[in-house]
């Protein structure tokens, strides 16, 4: 460790989320992991149950303590079910850190938040600001400096990175929905096992569930500032996959746009940005092509007849939408190279 | 064999819907494959290449003859690639047999399928009534009679049945598209390998193809009875399964209906069809729970607020989208049960 | 029900072998589900948790109870974890009924029941002639007549089928260990969600467990008659699929023996075995080949210059392995054909 | 790209090994990819073709040319089938590049290569040393100044990684074979599609191929100096995988040796290797837990009572088994760190 290294802490170390923090910290050059811990009384190290983490030998999993926490680190990132982690957010912040939580417990209003994940909304200590959200394109100047980032969903980032340019163009009809049809592998549910994500249950298996009820509903409508009720319609299905969210967005048009100009659309947003790939129309994303990856890649087709423009998201659940755009993100909080730790390419095949 | 078993001949019988056709008729009562060929010059038995298909040990796979075909056979199942199919059959019908064809060869109207198969039509036989469209549960008393059966798609047997009866009920508003977001195994595409199919490329992919092409949106829409161009919008995606597709129906509708208005719609047409299983509102298919079976699982959700219908219908493509369908049409058309071959329960887990 | 129809019931119908006896009785023409239960207070009816067991609509699933299952059946499967289960076979052999229990809890001699699986072993009913073991194949005439059968485990079975032949011909070297390299689906360590079995860990795996010590090692070695305890070497390894078992055994060969002698060796012993394919040399099995029946594929190598002789053998851990032969069992202790509802092919692909 | 970095160019970029190539080389600070060729006429982009491999927007997929590519290049790879590889290797060897080859062209002394791949053997470059064998912790020093490299093949490196010790000790019975029983991932096989690699056939399968036949045996015997025709019996099977190799070996004992004096056998040769770890007794490796990774996970267990010693190893066939491998190779023989480019952590899950 050199002297001039972020020492990180992650709580949530044992679950996917966690896990994923410590491959990419692994190579981050800027950063050290030297505190993991999890809500349950694991005190093993990281090695002993997570043998592919290797170099992680002498990483203690202990049972969270915020003081612990915050005598060893600098900074931390929380990764625990909503609800819990909320709260060790707030324990982390009250003793001066900057925190990235990955819980859906910072991206909504108290009053959405409330409705939607049937939970009292924190209240964030009375001397912060607002936690901003973390959706890294979009939001880079507040996140720059910003003393607690909410990270956000995996569907919805898949969402608003394909949507966010449309919506902002204006090109939609506001009085009919924009519909969502989102596939996710069964990592996005986490590891604890359940009747769900047993392998002989999932296998050749595809379905919808929460239809209508999905939390991470108001999360996009909001960000996309659509305020009618009917706006967002979004579906989500479990995938027979490990990782990888794969969407569908059906955008009403308002008005005749051409291929050129959702392509330049798109390009205006994200030319720039190291992790989006737009492809031109007739070229469409494959989830795999970004599986292990910060990738986002973007496709869309415009349905001239139906005065409809479809548009193809994916990324991976479990690094874009979630501990991979929360490195970027603390990547951004501290001035490193957004791509820090991240520049590894999608395992494929 | 018994002296009233009907003589089947399978031409295709190498591929998964011919294997499939072979796999039921071991089951089937009143009827017994006597003939099996490819166009292909195979001429292995078919326990020789399909070890699974026990007690087919004397049946060889012959290259197509179609005088050989009719003199060992009363009844003629085609299951070859669209273009070779319709010849195939064309062939039998001249001798006289019946035929069920799997192909797309006879589904549409000559002018459509040349804008969308992309070859000339068959001329049908000149004394032949035109091919009857396959689907069993809304075209029996025509199947019953038929010299010819157009097997129907895959993709549109789930979206005919999931459909139908909300069409017939008018309740969708006509100016706006009826969105179909479409899943499917890998199998639907047939055994022939090709890098799509390749176990690499497919395991944790998932991907859109032939977004605003594929050749069963014409047949969807000219089977629900809609002529505006822009009626129906299929997205046809890839799944990493073998078995099965799963479809998302999204019907804007022009009234308020109710979950019991739906429910008792889809109970009138369904009732008493012997492999359609109606959920009520709050339950909703799974893929696999069908696999393996003729079955077809439908359920729905209505979005009050979004004014939208959302249907979900499986069944397994090999079965009910292609094998199992046409044998339930050939039992129609013999007078035999509906359900003879065809009772086993899908291979669940 | 037909009024000669056997009244069957069910222990542990919500697991996965209790599914399979349902799907299986689903066509039996000699027999009916006419109790269900489990060990949980489940009271729901098999079709709210099965949807894929069409026709058990008024099937209640009930919490056991032994005279209500005596009372409601000539004939009971019990298929609850070892513990669980003997104790229910013993209670329902107590009223009279003839059972076929499938856990380990009787197949082994008291002793080797209490070393390798650390429990008291179960006193036979003290009327009760002893449990008798139910590999169809091989203990037929004892089967017919049983009033408790042991239903053979998964590995056991599929590793029993391969070597008994073989053992029996006095081929193997006694001073050396058959050495067994199984490969087994998940399905087979039941439906209880757990880490090994959560989708995200077992997609691209594959490890083996319980080294040195799996519960199937001695049932192996008492079935083939031998005594030295270093006999047998059995690993069993998890395969990332939801059913079949593959096994690879290796056998030490103290003569020289042709691919004829071992080919005629298995024919003389399966040749009208309805359930078994036996390859010749040049030709193996595949484990899909057999998923959803209850077949066993065997084929053979043998290595000249190393003496060994390599057999392969394929079931579905499931059938074969569990319901499938059990049903074999109850047909052959009913006098009913040995097939009645086993007739299905395996689904493939 | 800096004026130190080497220029290195990759025959055969469009299969996996070649992809797996670029996609290591995007990471590698000492090292540039400035050529790209296939046997076949491609002249695509590599981001066309693979999108995954972001970064390579500029590099073209040339049909092979032995000038061109001397002259854009410093090294080469040759990622082809046997036969061919060898061919385009002596090509480039002949304009004075150092190669490494990844096919088993060099791997074998002629006479060996001629019995079992069936083609006559290369009469390797006059002036040139022979090939070196790149099993990089067994061969660094020769490796060093090697001018040809013949990449090991992924069965024989995840078995002389595995078996290499304990040969060396001496602890095994000479008159029995070693049994090695390898599974691996459909990516061993290469990308062309075919029968057995399509998804339908693949998944739920399990088989064995080869048997007695497979070109890894004569390697794996060749290189652990046993010269006795019945030494080595390897014995290759498919797993419904993409990637991965796992393989169980069984030793036959000449005498007696605890799970102390493996582990040490192990840690004397592998403890500072930066690829590999060894369990101790009582933990064994899992394949999902390198995958993605150059890393070879070993682990063991002594049956005491059958005097076998029970080996596990795995590896990703496509890194540590190919292209991992390759690139360290590459490391040593440039004196660059062994570990460059090779640090990125397994993908789990």
């Amino acid at each position: 460790m050199t002297s001039s290294q972020v020492r990180v802490g992650i709580v949530g170390a044992t679950g996917y989320a966690g896990n994923e923090l410590l491959r990419i910290f692994s190579s981050h050059r800027n950063a050290k992991v030297t505190y993991a811990a999890s809500t349950q009384a694991d005190t093993a190290y990281v090695s002993d149950t997570a043998p592919e983490l290797v170099g992680y030998d002498s990483l203690r999993v202990e049972s969270f303590d915020a003081d612990e926490c915050h005598s060893h680190c600098d900074f931390a990132f929380v990764a625990l079910p909503s609800g819990a982690s909320g709260n060790v957010s707030m324990a982390l912040r009250q003793r001066g850190m900057r925190v990235i939580d990955l819980s859906g417990d910072f991206r909504l209003p108290a009053q959405l938040y409330e409705s939607w994940y049937g939970k009292p909304a924190l209240v964030h200590h009375p001397n912060d600001v607002e936690a901003v959200y973390g959706l890294t394109e979009w939001n880079q100047s507040a996140i720059q400096s910003a003393q607690l980032v909410a990270n956000p969903g995996c569907y919805a980032t898949a969402a608003l990175l394909a949507l966010l340019p449309i919506v902002e163009a204006k090109w939609h009809q506001a009085d009919h929905p924009l519909v969502i049809d989102a596939k996710s592998g069964v990592s996005g549910s986490g590891r604890k096992p359940t009747r769900q994500s047993h392998f002989a249950e999932l296998q050749e298996n595809f379905y919808a569930y929460k239809v209508g009820g999905h939390q991470h509903t108001p999360e996009i409508q909001h960000c996309l500032g659509l305020s009618a009720p009917h706006s967002i319609l979004l579906t989500t299905q479990l995938l027979p996959c490990t990782r990888g969210i794969f969407l569908t967005a059906y955008v009403p048009l308002n008005q005749v746009v051409t291929d050129e100009d959702v392509h330049q659309t798109f390009l205006k947003h994200y030319q720039t940005s190291p992790f989006l790939t737009i492809y031109p129309s007739g070229k469409l994303p494959q989830m795999k092509q970004v599986r292990g990856s910060n990738r986002c890649h973007i496709g869309f087709h415009v349905h001239e007849t139906h005065r409809m423009l479809q548009v193809f998201s994916t990324i991976d659940n479990l690094q874009k939408g979630a501990s991979g755009q929360a490195v970027q993100n603390f990547n951004v909080m501290h001035g490193f190279s957004e791509t820090e730790g991240l520049l590894g390419l999608p395992l494929y095949p």
